[in-house]
C-alpha cells in the first residue's frame, strides 16, 4: 500500500523533503508554508529543483485538521519546537503543540529533530515518535555538510588561499573528520587535536600533523585558522592570547561552544560562530539526508524495504 | 649587494608583496597607495599579516621620483596600464606612463603584468623589464587560487552539497586540472571534457568521468554545475537549453569567455562570470607567487641566487 | 631515571624494537635470540637501520636470568606464546614460561600480545603486564600496514591495474576505512558493504558505493577483486558461484574466516588467506607501533612523560 | 563495414587484446602464438577473463599466409622487432620481417611499437603503419601501470610501510606525476625533484616537497625510497654516497637510466631496475590502452567513429 506524507512546517529543509518524497512517487501533503513559500509557488526552491509534475502529486494545504487526515506518516520541523509552538519559521500563524496532537490519530508515525521529550505523550496517544536527531545515519551525513559550510567560512575570511595555509581542528569526531580530510586534499597543512591516544593514532595514520591539547598554546601562534569542533570551551583567555595576529577562528560546536567569544572580542580576534550549518548551506541536500533516515527507519519498522527511493539516493 | 625594491601602485596584492619583500630583508619602497592603505596605517592589510618591523624597512613614499631614485627593482601593477595611466586603483592620483618612465633610470629592472608592449621602449631607456604573466611557474601557481575561488563561488551559489553533486568543467587545462581534483575530493561526480585524445586519457587516468565536446548536450541536463574553463564559445544557444532547471553556470575564462551571456539572460539561467580570480579571492597567496616568480626571474638573470628568501615560500 | 628495557625474543619486529629503543637512549638487552640474527651481527634488520651506535646501548644477552636482573621493562612476544613456551621464533633453545616467571622479579612491567591469561598470575608476583594486541591505538595503526599489505597482494596477484578495476571490500572497521581510501586513490571503483545504517551512510559520504549484504549477490559477478575484513563468513556456497571468472579474493579476517575456503577450492577460485599483515609486510613500522603504544602506557602509569621519544614518531 | 583484425605475435597483452576486440563484436584473428598459449586453451589469460563465445570470434591460425590474407587491420608487437624478426616471444618459430611484409596487402593498415623505422617500407607496399609508442595517449596511459608497478616493487624491497616512509621521486613527467599521488595518497612524505620553475611550482602547488637538483646531496640521506623517472644520469658517484644506509633505489627510466648501477654495486646500494612495467605488471589493462589508442587513430582516419567499443572502456 502506498503512503502519504505530511510534511509539517520547519525550514527550507522540508520543502526540499515534501518535494523529494513526491519526486520518489510518494503522496505529500504540506502544511505550515505561508504562501510564496515553497512548491506551490513563489520565490521558494521549488523553481530550481524538482520536476514540474509528480507521480504521487504534492499538495500544499493550509488547514492542519485536514491535512493530516489522510496522513500516515507526519514529519514535522528539525528542531521540533520552537516555545511551547510548532518551529515553522514561514508560517505567518502559530501551531501550537496541542493543536498538532489534537489533529493527529493513533496508528500515524510522526518525525521530527529533538522531539524526545515529547514521545512519551506521542506513545499514550498511538502514536510511535522518532527523533531524527537521535540517529547515527543522520549525524554521520550531516559531518558533510558543516565540513563543507566550514570551508566555505574559511574561504569567505580569509585573504590567502587555504592551499598552503595552516589550519588547526579541535576535536577529531564526524565533523573533525571530513573536514581534515577536505582540507588537506586543498594541499593545507592540517594539525588535529585530539585527547585519546586511538585519535592521536587515527591522525597520524590519516596524515595529519598530531597534537594533544597541552601542545596548543605553542602551535597556535603559527596557525592561520584554528577551527573548533568540540562542544566544550578549549580556547579561553589562558590561550587565546597565542592566536597569531590576523589569524581566523571559527567554532562549529553548540553550547557550551569551544572559544570563548567575550575574549576574543577583548582582544580583538576574528571569530566565527557557524551553527546548525546543514540547513543554511545545503538544504537540498539536508533534506536528502532526512529523506533517507526516514526510509531506514521505516524500513527496520516494517523489516523490509518497500518505500519509494530505497534509500540509494547519493 | 641588497638590493632595494620600489613597489608601485596595482592593488592589494601589491602590498602584500611590498610587506613580504620586506619580511624578507629586502629595503622596499611604496609608491602609489594613499593615505589609509597600506602597511602605513589604515585598514589595509597590514593588520593582519606581517611582523611590525621589518629588517630591510618598508616605507610609503609619496613622491614617485623620489621613490624611483634608489630602487634597483621595480615592481608595477598586475595589469600594467589602465587607459594610459599606470594601474594604480588605491591612489588617488594618476600616474601616468610618461611620468613613469621619466622617474626611471637606466640599468633598473622592471616587472608588471601586460607590460609587453613596453618592453621595446623600456629597453631604449637602458631598462629590463618582465611581463610576470608570461611566465609558466605564475600561471601554474594561479590555478590554484582560481580553483579555490571557483569552489567558493559554487558553494555560495547553490543549495546543495558539492559532495554528492555533478560537475561539468570544460577544458582541462591548469585550472581545470586542478579543480577537477578538489571537487573529486568533495566528493562530486566529476566530468571533464576536452578535445585532444591525450587530455581523454589523462582525464580517465585521473579517474573521471571523460567527455567529449560531441557529448555536450546530452549530458548537461545531468549537470547540477557546469564550471568553463576554456576563453572560447563552448555554450550558445545550440546547447545553453539543455542546461538543468537551477544548474549553476560559472565561467573561468577570459574574453571572449566560453559561455554565451546573452543566451543565458534570455534562458534565465544562472550565469556567473568570474575573473581575475587569484587577486580577488587570495591577494596574500598571489603577492607570494608574485614574489617567487620575481625572484625565479632575478636568480636567472645572476645566474645564481643571492636574493632574499630563496623561493623556498610555500 | 632512565630505564632499562629487555627485549625478550618474539619475531622481527622485536628486534626492530629493541634497535629503536636503544635509538631514543635507552638501554636495551636482547634475549631469544639467536647469533645470526639481530643487530650484534648478521643477516638482520641492523644492517638496514640504526645507527651504529646507541646512547644507550643495545646488548644480546644469551642468559635469561643476567638479561632479567636489571631490566625495568621487558618486552615479549607478539603473540606472547606458542604452545607453553615463549614464541621465540628466532631462538634456538625453547624458553618456558616458568622460566620466564622465575628470572621476573617483583615492580616490574611486562608487556607481549595476548598475554591476558597470564594477567593474573603476573599480578600475583607484583608484576604489572599489559595485552598490547588490546590496546586501541595498537588496532588504529595496525589498519595501515593490513591495508597496505592487502594492495600488495591484489597487485601481485592480477593481471590488470588496480586503477579502473572493481573493487569489492566487505566490512567497513578500521582496515576496510583505510583499504577503502587506497583503492580509491588509485582510481579502483570502491564498493564497500556494510550492516549498519551508520556505516552505509559512512560510505556514501567517503564518496564509495555502499552496499548492503543482500545485494553481495548481484554485484559479485562485476567485481574484480573481492576483499574480506570480517571475521566472520561472508562468502560461501550461497553466493561464492557468483564470482567473475577469474575474479580474485583475499580474506583478511582471523578464524573463523569471512570467506569458506573449501568451496573457493572445489570452485576454482583465487582465495588468498592473508593474517598477521602487519609484522609481514612492514616489521620495521610495526615495531614503531609497538614502541608508540608502550610509551602509552607507561605515560598513563607515570601520569607524566619522560619516556625517550615522547611518541611524536610519524 | 564491420573489420577484421589480425593480432600477430608480441607478448600476454596482445592476447588480450585479441580477446577484448573480439569481446567488442569484431572478427579477430591471432597468429605467432604457439599451442598452449592464447584463448584457444592452455594457461594463458584466455582462463581468467574473456567469455567463452565472441559475437566476432576469435580464431587461432598458424599460417601468416592465410590469416594476413582477410585482415583489414593487423596489430603487432610491442615492441615489434626482436633482431630481424618479429617480436613473437610466444612462438615456437622465427617470423622474419620479410616473411611478414610478403603477406601483407596494400590498403592494410599496420599498428605495432617502435616500428618507425618500418613506416617508409609499408608506406611503399601500400600499407599505413602507425607507431602505438608515438601516441601521446598511449605515454599518458602508461604512466597509471609503470606508477603502481613502482609502489608495488616498493612494498615488496622493505620493511617499513609507505605511510610514514621519505619518498624522493627524481622527474615530475607523466609518471613521475602519478607516483607522486600514489605515495602521497599512501600518508608518504613525499619530495619530488624537477629542473624547470613551472615544475617546482606544479610540485608545490600539489602538495608535494619541492626539491631542486643541487638540493639533493643533503637530501638523499634522509630518503627511505629513491625513485627515478629521468633517462640521463642523475645519481652517480658523486652522490650515491649521500643514500641512507638501507635506503632502496629503483630505476624506472629507460637507457641511458638514471642511476649508476656499477657505483650500487660496488656500494651495496639497493638498487632495482624496473623496465616496461606495463607490459609486465597489468598486461590486461596495457591491451585495453592499446585498444583504445588504436580505436583513436581509426577514428582519426575515418573522421567518425564507427568501431566496436568506441574507446569509453575505463
Amino acid at each position: 500500500m502506498e503512503k502519504t506524507f505530511l510534511v509539517l512546517g520547519g525550514d527550507l529543509r522540508n520543502v526540499y523533503l515534501a518535494e523529494q518524497l513526491a519526486e520518489d512517487g510518494a503522496r505529500v501533503k504540506l502544511t505550515g508554508f505561508s504562501a510564496g513559500i515553497g512548491p506551490s509557488g513563489g520565490t521558494g526552491p521549488s523553481g530550481g529543483t524538482g520536476p514540474s509534475g509528480y507521480a504521487g502529486g504534492l499538495e500544499n494545504i493550509t488547514d492542519l485538521d485536514e491535512a493530516a487526515r489522510e496522513a500516515d506518516i507526519i514529519v514535522g520541523p528539525i528542531p521540533f519546537t520552537k516555545g511551547s509552538d510548532l518551529n515553522t519559521p514561514f508560517n505567518t500563524k502559530e501551531i501550537t503543540l496541542a493543536e498538532l496532537f489534537q489533529a493527529l490519530r493513533p496508528g500515524q508515525i510522526l518525525f521530527g529533530g529533538m522531539l524526545t521529550a515529547f514521545q512519551g505523550f506521542a506513545a499514550r496517544c498511538g502514536i510511535k515518535a522518532f527523533d531524527l536527531l537521535k540517529r547515527e545515519e543522520m549525524a554521520v551525513f550531516n559531518a558533510i555538510p558543516s565540513a563543507e559550510g566550514a570551508v566555505q567560512i574559511a574561504m569567505e575570511n580569509t585573504q590567502a588561499t587555504i592551499h598552503g595555509s595552516s589550519v588547526l581542528v579541535t576535536g577529531f569526531g564526524r565533523i573533525g573528520k571530513v573536514l581534515c580530510r577536505l582540507l588537506s586534499a586543498f594541499g593545507a597543512n592540517v594539525y588535529a587535536a585530539a585527547r585519546k591516544h586511538e585519535d592521536i593514532a587515527l591522525i597520524k595514520g590519516c596524515g595529519y600533523n598530531a597534537v594533544g591539547y597541552a601542545q596548543l598554546p605553542q602551535l597556535m601562534a603559527d596557525m592561520d585558522i584554528i577551527i573548533n569542533t568540540v562542544p566544550s570551551i578549549i580556547f579561553d583567555k589562558t590561550n587565546l592570547k597565542y592566536v597569531k595576529r590576523g589569524g581566523l577562528m571559527i567554532d562549529l560546536a553548540s553550547s557550551p561552544f569551544g572559544v570563548d567569544m567575550d575574549v576574543c572580542h577583548r582582544e580583538g580576534i576574528n571569530l566565527i560562530r557557524a551553527l546548525s550549518l546543514p540547513g543554511k548551506v545545503a538544504p537540498l541536500t539536508a533534506a536528502r539526508y532526512i529523506k533517507e533516515t526516514i526510509y531506514n527507519i521505516l524500513e527496520e519498522m516494517s523489516g523490509k524495504l518497500d518505500y519509494p527511493g530505497g534509500g540509494e539516493f547519493i
